[in-house]
């Protein structure tokens, strides 16, 4: 039977949402495996909403559920319509609404908390030893709930080609364990089966990402049983 | 030298928007070949914004630029400033926003007109004998614009696989030629230096999608010289 997989997305677009190359990315190689996706969103309101061709907050407000549907096609369901009992696994792609609408990682840094539904829905599929893939930023929601976990978010030294390497700092400031690997890798915590790839925490051309993800999908589902 | 390919975008979401997975399966393959993808929009108001939960249209305005610069993660440029000249080849992906902000098709249908900013930028790559990639309804602005050409969206036989066949059609009372193809092949005009491909005019697996649209961009960038 096919891997039934949770994917939870944080709004549509990088700056203030979930990122949408990572998340069609995902999509792709859940799809090429068999294995079927079903997209969750918070039916919240998100943090601000980001011009996207000036990088800075503009005016508006928009929902979470709302511009996450546009990456689903209109297929999504509220995260807590999420029974854990249901899925094999849980993928969470990156882009700052993670670290906004998921989470206050943006504003609070490792003094962050993760909303009050996605931390429930991450240590239900701990709890149930099902496999979670977390990609770009997402690897942080980890860091804080799942102390002493092994993660990646790419490089801990900072240059152009990594240049949100302090993320790898603040990983291992919180007690866990950042093992550095390249943007087609994906490192795999078997303890915790936790799989993570660094993604656009890479500053790599966009088919070099779409593989890494391809790598964390391919990890997560083998961790499924 | 990388060929550098024009790439129009239309919004962000398939519904009042450039389709999202096929956009990003563009950006992906172009990455792949080696290619520079320059991502362009108008700078106009989107015809309406629809929610993509509900499929309705709901309140609101929003700008074409604006929304497609979300796909573009911010690096993307008004239609306005896209200098034939500097390009090898154009690709055009999918979604309502095809029909909707760069044309009246959704409207009215074989009817319709395109904008003038995206008249001219097909004309001119036509002209200048560049390969033009068009898929799921983009195809209907080369129906419309290059009478005789030979396209596909895909299957003229409505079914649960071809939802949209009808198009087929239309693109055949404008005097087109339509070739039936599968979803992850394209057909390529040679004459035109035409390459379409149905894309999710297919009601199949993302990847398939995905591969379709891989195919397109491989004849693209074959014919681009």
């Amino acid at each position: 039977m096919a891997k039934k997989v949770a994917v939870i997305l944080a709004g549509c677009g990088v700056y203030d949402g979930s990122e949408i190359h990572e998340s069609s990315a995902v999509f792709v190689h859940l799809s090429r495996a068999g294995a079927q996706t079903v997209f969750f969103a918070p039916d919240i309101e998100q943090m601000h909403v980001v011009s996207h061709t000036k990088g800075q907050p503009t005016e508006g407000k928009r929902n979470v559920l709302e511009e996450s549907a546009r990456i689903a096609r209109g297929n999504i369901k509220d995260v807590n319509d999420l029974d854990v009992g249901e899925y094999d696994a849980l993928i969470i792609p990156g882009g700052f609404g993670v670290a906004k609408n998921l989470s206050t990682w943006a504003v609070k840094g490792k003094d962050c908390t993760v909303t009050k539904e996605i931390e429930a829905i991450i240590r239900a599929f701990h709890s149930a030893k099902k496999p979670i893939g977390l990609c770009c930023i997402s690897p942080v929601l980890a860091a804080k709930l799942l102390p002493g976990c092994e993660l990646t978010v790419g490089c801990d030294t900072e240059c152009e080609k990594w240049p949100y390497a302090g993320t790898a700092s603040a990983i291992k400031e919180l007690g866990c364990k950042h093992v550095n690997k390249e943007v087609h890798e994906a490192h795999v915590d078997m303890k915790n089966k936790l799989v993570t790839t660094s993604a656009f925490m890479c500053n790599s051309p966009v088919h070099e990402i779409y593989d890494g993800i391809g790598e964390l999908v391919k990890c997560v589902l083998n961790l499924a049983v």
